[in-house]
């Protein structure tokens, strides 16, 4: 059984920090709060003229270095590996590569260790990555082929809408994913 | 059709950066030529007492930054593009990854454009991707399951040994390759 896993959204907290980021910076500018954001990308949720200044901030250095770790996830990766489940982190880079494809495994080594560098897969496209569940925050994960996995929504205010896919986040995991590993 | 075509051996030349890096800094020392390369690992075909060096100079910034292209590997990828074939880059970092990762993706950027930098995949385990041939000069690529990719060896002296597998250079690439898409 492989477990492939999502960086952003269901282990590193983008949101939490580009939100951070972005009123500290611009105090008196227009905002999301997490709980209303609709689309997945930041970006397409914010008025055009401000859309540079919106990538500005997750392209800066130390962006995703910094990113904060999402309450529960350390305990659950750490759990499937001992449940001997095939756990890896699958996760696409933004086309900007520069800051982001290093602080990525600078952050994993961080917060989940060795262990998690070496099961790290980064795929622009997730659907040439085998493995049996694909658990990711976006709404839709596209590819060139039919994919291998299921995919189970990691549950974020921008992907409520969707309702005909299984989703869970960690305080619930186990209630979704045990099921499933029996059949 | 899908061929997945690693880095260092069929487009980045790792032993004659390396090789040139060790003669450079280490003129007096022992040092094996590329026609006596017996072993995959330079680190596995040298005396113990060198292998700290040997490893240092792979570590060291820049090295996988300032790898030489392989002749005809630029020409080659494109056309199996034109062809409609499904190329990707499919890469192993170091563990330490600290140098490697983003040094090959600037690689890929400088040698191949971006085109071939969004159809990148950095795994650990080759065998986690779908593919219908994964071009390597490893002679043994091993993973935690069966592949889907039937292995071709990119030819090199460390591989010669390898009696039971199709091979191929960018000399002959089509030789090796067309009569395998026509199945």
């Amino acid at each position: 059984m492989i477990i492939l896993v999502d960086q952003d959204g269901p282990l590193a907290d983008f949101e939490e920090e580009w939100l951070n980021r972005w009123r500290e910076k611009y105090p008196d500018e227009f905002y999301i709060d997490h709980v209303d954001r609709e689309d997945f990308y930041i970006h397409d949720q914010y008025p055009k003229h401000l859309r540079a200044q919106v990538d500005a901030v997750y392209h800066a250095p130390g962006f995703y270095r910094n990113l904060p770790v999402v309450k529960g996830c350390q305990e659950a990766m750490f759990e499937m590996l001992d449940m001997g489940i095939d756990v890896r982190i699958c996760t696409a880079p933004l086309p900007a590569y520069q800051n982001c494809v290093l602080e990525k495994y600078e952050w994993i080594e961080e917060h989940l260790g060795m262990e998690f560098v070496l099961r790290t897969i980064i795929a622009p496209d997730k659907t040439l990555v085998r493995g049996d569940i694909l658990l990711d925050d976006k709404p839709t994960v596209k590819g060139s082929m039919k994919p291998t996995w299921e995919h189970v929504l990691y549950t974020s205010p921008y992907n409520r809408r969707i309702t005909d896919q299984k989703r869970l986040t960690w305080d619930n995991w186990k209630e979704v994913l045990l099921p499933m590993l029996k059949k």
